[in-house]
């Protein structure tokens, strides 16, 4: 082949994605899929109906206002002051983007520069590494780190940074740190102190946070999702992401947002104007009113951002049990739609697997997703190259099922433990 | 503020943007829009209907393959198989992206490296040169030049690129040319001839060519469009990009697609996973049924890509008309829905215009839509900063409008040439 007719240097190597691998796998109708994190029970009814709704509507079907439609940046600004305890400028601090991907995709390309150093928490939602390497930045990695378990149960709160390592990872090259809570794939809810330590090491070093806050209404019961933002010198220098698609379960819809302070917002707007110009106004028109249905009941139990958690809550309890029926021992997630454990005591058969050289996970889910029917996600696709060993054992399913679903998944599990045993 | 609070180099002094700023100007009801390219005429009924059927399918709200919704690749391929005259690989050979502009930028960093030259062919649709500065790279111009008009009508057609001048910009740090036919702003319609003589020049110097063909229908009588993809050589080196916005009337579901050669889009799919990974289900699944109703009645005249064109070229011929009776020349475009015009014999007071240093054309549409109530789009925003002053008389106007859209533009142009004389 011609030597034009090539690849551009900075996506060299960034070509492999988990998703894309183990969602074709899954792809087969006959596998129970808890793999992507991919609701199947319902979206509400209001959502969906006011999509239909906004569908017959000529004007709602063509370009809008580039960094969000003007009614949904209104919903969006109305909601979050009710967290940041201060008036969101629609206009200037808040942009709509394509899922909260493409919010991490714009402010990871509006800030940070080739020679950067980002630090990322290790297991992290897999595209921050290739997103800071297309930077020409260098991703430093630091690792959630487990307390010995004592027999209890054991939960996601029992990973924790080591506050002296993580001070050891910034120095005065660190643009940013990219901080997940509620956390994808541990679910570990970061807690107010965890999150202080982060926030004067960011002052300190004078870095930027980037806060990928997907799940941020899907805490269990117990725990509090906090906004590293609303920390006092913190606003200035966090760019906050939420979704639709966590929010509303909608993935399908792809619409996320950023929120921040005009000085950071303004070259993430910058981005997109330079990528995709405008998300989709039909989507954002609906959304904007599923949100107001919502924000006019936030106190209520109805409330769509306080029903979900619960339904899901009993979901994780129910994977907890089944897990544990098992003799396995997941970690008991304090938020998100994800449960991981460790799989090597199932038993399974990997003799006729060639690429031997993929980390254990790959071939365990590989190897269920065929022979049992079963997917879900390898761990250690959330890991840089270090420290897949570490995380090799695990797997992660997504609980955001129907209840037939985990029926079936739970009876899988239960006949593969009796046929082992 | 302190010094890391600061935009990435990449984006540097790309912040500007026509759209932003003429949007938000056309935004007051009381004006006529004519400036961005968006329909005012109802998109086709099935297409609305299919997209409020989907939004109540649970499953096709959430996500769907990263590189394109399956049945939507499926009928792309379908379509454009008829027109390459061989099978396009639906997975491979495809990618779907966040409208044209994703692909655009897709295929840019994705196959564009710093330090490359791009042609770009002035006028150019504004996006083109900071998505290749993004790019590290070099936007290299050459000029569409007029031939002289001799009193008979102004055609697009008599705007060519010269040959040598052409091939003078070629050399070996050539890595492509951007291509857009139909052209916008001009509605130039590329023919068999001078295409040729961009293929072998690509060829030539083993540039790539990235074909912006998202007015693909849009062709009026005596014009043909033409995929410089067919050409002999060209397929190989070519990635030509569509748009559902355009073909369907539907700008606000910002759906586009890239079809290339695999050993290209793989490149273009790699960008499109470390960006946005997917773009929005319903959308895809809506614009899939629509493709299926028209791709089985192609030679049929209520096939809207060929109804569109008819309906289009009546409203091209009104605003030619409108244009000439108030004494202006306009360049009637061969293809897409925009007529451009030397607006200089138009009256217009500057003189409260503090911000003296713009362009003719930016002034002009500014007190324009101020004074007169009419938006366009100022020509020179398609130029790069040298060639502004060859363009700065003239502005673009958008003529897909509802009849009575265009009845209001007519009064406030006829009323402004008799207050005049």
């Amino acid at each position: 082949m011609s030597s034009k007719l090539k690849n551009a240097k900075r996506i060299e190597g960034l070509d492999k994605n988990v998703w894309i691998e183990f969602t074709k796998l899954a792809a087969d109708p006959s596998v129970v899929n808890l793999g992507q994190g991919l609701p199947d029970i319902s979206p509400p009814n209001y959502v969906k109906e006011e999509l239909s709704k906004v569908a017959a509507i000529d004007s709602l079907n063509q370009y809008t206002r580039g960094f969000g439609h003007p009614s949904l940046v209104k919903a969006l600004s109305c909601l979050y002051e009710k967290f940041y305890q201060n008036r969101i400028n629609p206009d200037k601090e808040i942009l709509v983007t394509v899922g909260a991907y493409g919010s991490l995709f714009n402010a990871i390309q509006g800030l940070i520069d080739e020679g950067d150093e980002v630090i990322v928490i290790v297991p992290f939602y897999d595209c921050y590494e290739p997103m800071v390497r297309m930077a020409g930045a260098t991703p430093v990695f630091i690792p959630l780190r487990a307390k010995p378990v004592d027999g209890k149960k054991w939960s996601s709160s029992d990973w924790t940074l080591d506050p002296e390592e993580l001070a050891s990872k910034f120095n005065s090259k660190t643009k940013a740190i990219i901080l997940n809570t509620p956390h994808n794939p541990l679910g570990k809810v970061f807690t107010n102190s965890e999150l202080q330590v982060i926030a004067d090491l960011c002052i300190k070093y004078d870095a930027l946070c980037i806060s990928d806050e997907v799940y941020e209404w899907l805490v269990y019961t117990g725990n509090k999702h906090l906004k590293i933002a609303t920390f006092p010198g913190m606003w200035e220098r966090t760019v906050t992401i939420g979704s639709a698609g966590k929010t509303f379960s909608v993935t399908g819809w792809k619409l996320g947002w950023s929120i921040g302070p005009k000085h950071l917002i303004k070259h993430l707007q910058t981005v997109q104007q330079n990528t995709i110009y405008t998300c989709a106004t039909p989507l954002q028109e609906a959304l904007a009113q599923a949100f107001w249905i919502d924000i006019k009941r936030m106190d209520d139990p109805e409330c769509y951002f306080n029903s979900l958690p619960k339904e899901l809550e009993v979901k994780r309890d129910r994977m907890v049990r089944l897990l544990e029926s098992v003799g396995l021992t997941p970690i008991v997630p304090d938020g998100g739609y994800f449960i991981i454990a460790d799989v090597s005591l199932l038993d399974a058969d990997f003799s006729d697997m060639k690429d031997s050289s993929e980390p254990y996970d790959y071939k365990f889910v590989k190897w269920m997703t065929k022979n049992k029917k079963l997917s879900a996600i390898p761990v250690s696709a959330f890991c840089n190259a270090e420290t897949k060993s570490q995380f090799e054992k695990f797997v992660r399913f997504c609980f955001i099922k129907k209840d037939s679903t985990l029926d079936a998944a739970e009876a899988i599990i239960k006949a593969w433990k009796r046929q082992a045993s």
